[in-house]
């Protein structure tokens, strides 16, 4: 892919987790401006990005990536911050993956030029923008099909426009979430495709292993899927000299890795995979996963460090109005809460030399829109004002609660700022 | 409240659920654009507020307040779009109420000047924020306070900074979140206050008795309340002439309305109810408590007509991909998940003469960032393609989900577009 021509736009002085700032500034100054989150320069609650260990993270993946031979196009679901692309594709990313045609389009509109949007393409709205977009013959675009009724509409929408779009037949899994199931939805969708050879091309295959929580299900589903790509080879309806296939999530890249690499399907193959947590990582549900993954895959215990969880919230404790309960200002709105609550790392009392760890008899236990309750022993060394980092379980759904994050060295001096487009 | 200045800003072309439009227009020209929902011109998932109920709800709590002579400072956190307030300013609106500072600032640059922050300020990035803002005189602001610590820190940074801080004496409840629970901790508070009397007022007292949720323990922490009122403004503690009384969330309004409104705390006194979340009402934690609210409010009952649903989620179906599984592409990152999910309301095949009620044997069953499952008959008459209206449980926790969000007439017809400022 050709450098993304990215532009960062002014500071967004209407949000939240910032410092002072004169107007009009430019987001990427912001690391000029001397901020400190220990030193309280920046309102409280703030999402902040560690700088060191999304560069490690990166560089984990890459090389990843490197010893498989494979593609990476990370999700940029997770953080839809063109500033953050930008770096996976200086560190290799051969594209974005995305997940809906307004996605497509702020990646665009920033200078993302090579998409796959692992998801269907539906609804006229929606088509318009896609096909808006590829008016740039720049920008190389597929996504995925799993119905023939969607598959005539795409048909009928494209060769309306005069265009061309390039499709993925997307296999899924009983009791799953989109993808064909078996044969016969796969050979209606591809009979639909044939009807369209003015306006499809079908360009390979994708799935989301992520609905399988079973290794040994994920490796017979992929191995299936190997199998019915080469049927499609075979059977020579693949419209490009090279087939696309897709897979992989955040927690099993590593097999869908194992799985696709260097297979032989018949035809030049490129192998591309889409995990978009490890950029940040967590402490959470992909540090559950990283675990599997140091402990089985071979490349992965060769690269020896782990990916590093980068993403934090800090907060003040707001209240502390009984024994064992201390009222944080974060909230709902400010971190995900939908596969484990956040958990507190570091206490820092403004003026103190350095943060210390969180004591793990610190936990949250429920949480409001704009609030945290945290229980604590009866003796905890805690005052209203401290403030408490944060780490999270699921960055996707921490991420879009911020139209804007820091980027912060290792003393929590802001180096940056990155802005969302949700 | 002097009329709200409210400067539209661009429509963002860069976020969701909108249609095509030309670069730079405003976003109040929206609604000359044509778009219309049902026409497919615009991109879902999109997030729409119904005319026509938002302002039946807006009436209805006018004539809610001017009945009980008290004061409205709706909540502004829900719905975070100044375009809103300034429609709830219209209809009578004393002020708004909102969580945090950076809301604060929001709001003000969008032209609020009386502003309630239902909260405590805490950490010097807040304090810096509204210190900010004050040095506007035409600007009217009041927090809570709930601890000793966090009044000598704010007396002591407004005292720095040569302002005045007005603050409400928090009560809370044993078991709840914020607030003083005992008469100690009010009384260590009270004499914190009396320390800083050059840079700390004492205005008023503040409940949020939403953390309780039976009606007979509501109504004796209130009387409570106005005792200990009554008591502060005997002992001369309040700064000014008149005394804030402020309380109600969104499900109790009612019950606060009864027991605060003409009350005598020997001095004149400013009932104010922050409700938030009757602009749009829910079909879900919010349809309850108006349930009760109807049965139990005479004045409701005077009134009548009972608050209405105004904010939904249109929906593509996606994928088919079983008998009795729809995947809608709707997510996480759509809707409210926290408080019931989504509800399909109407469904509406693209060519149709108007969309029909769903059937109630349409239900999400759960939802994923960007996916919805719902669960249908297995001879559902529905198509990839069709359009579902879902009505939403928890107002708050979808607005933050959208950077805009579209009015539409009864007919879904675009009448124009709201930002928000998370």
């Amino acid at each position: 892919m050709p450098e993304i021509k990215f532009q960062p736009g002014p500071l967004d002085l209407e949000t939240k987790g910032i410092g002072a700032a004169p107007a009009g500034m430019a987001i990427d100054a912001v690391g000029q401006l001397g901020w400190s989150v220990l030193a309280e320069d920046v309102s409280l609650p703030v999402a902040v990005l560690r700088d060191a260990r999304i560069e490690h993270n990166l560089q984990w993946m890459q090389t990843f990536i490197e010893r498989y031979g494979v593609s990476l196009a990370p999700h940029g679901k997770t953080t839809m911050s063109p500033a953050l692309f930008r770096r996976q594709i200086e560190h290799g990313a051969w594209g974005i993956t995305l997940a809906t045609a307004p996605q497509v389009n702020a990646a665009y509109r920033h200078g993302v030029r090579r998409v796959l949007m692992a998801n269907q393409l539906v609804g006229r709205g929606n088509m318009a923008i896609i096909a808006d977009l590829q008016r740039d013959d720049t920008f190389s675009f597929c996504c995925c099909v799993d119905s023939a009724d969607n598959v005539d509409a795409l048909g009928r929408f494209f060769a309306e426009r005069g265009q061309r779009l390039r499709v993925l037949l997307e296999y899924g899994v009983a009791g799953g979430r989109t993808g064909v199931r078996d044969e016969a939805q796969e050979l209606a969708v591809r009979e639909e495709i044939a009807r369209w050879p003015q306006s499809l091309s079908l360009v390979g295959v994708e799935v989301y292993e992520g609905v399988l929580k079973e290794e040994a299900a994920i490796r017979t589903f992929l191995r299936k899927v190997v199998a019915r790509t080469t049927t499609i080879a075979a059977a020579g309806e693949f419209a490009e000299p090279r087939v696309l296939l897709s897979g992989a999530g955040s927690a099993w890249f590593d097999v869908v890795a194992e799985e696709f690499a260097g297979q032989d399907v018949g035809m030049p193959l490129d192998v591309v995979l889409r995990p978009g947590c490890y950029l940040t990582h967590d402490v959470g549900i992909y540090r559950e996963a990283e675990t599997r993954i140091q402990a089985e895959n071979p490349v992965a215990r060769e690269i020896g460090r782990s990916l590093l969880p980068a993403l934090q919230v800090w907060a003040n404790v707001q209240s502390l109005p009984e024994p064992g309960r201390a009222i944080i200002a974060l909230g709902k709105r400010d971190a995900a809460f939908d596969a484990g609550l956040p958990i507190p790392s570091l206490h820092y009392r403004p003026g103190d030399a350095a943060p210390v760890a969180a004591p793990e008899t610190w936990a949250v236990t429920a949480m409001m829109d704009q609030h945290a309750f945290m229980s604590i022993p009866h003796d905890a060394p805690l005052r209203v004002g401290d403030m408490i980092a944060f780490d999270i379980s699921h960055p996707c759904l921490t991420f879009d609660k911020w139209r804007q994050l820091l980027t912060v060295d290792e003393a929590y001096r802001v180096t940056g700022a990155v802005a969302t487009f949700f």
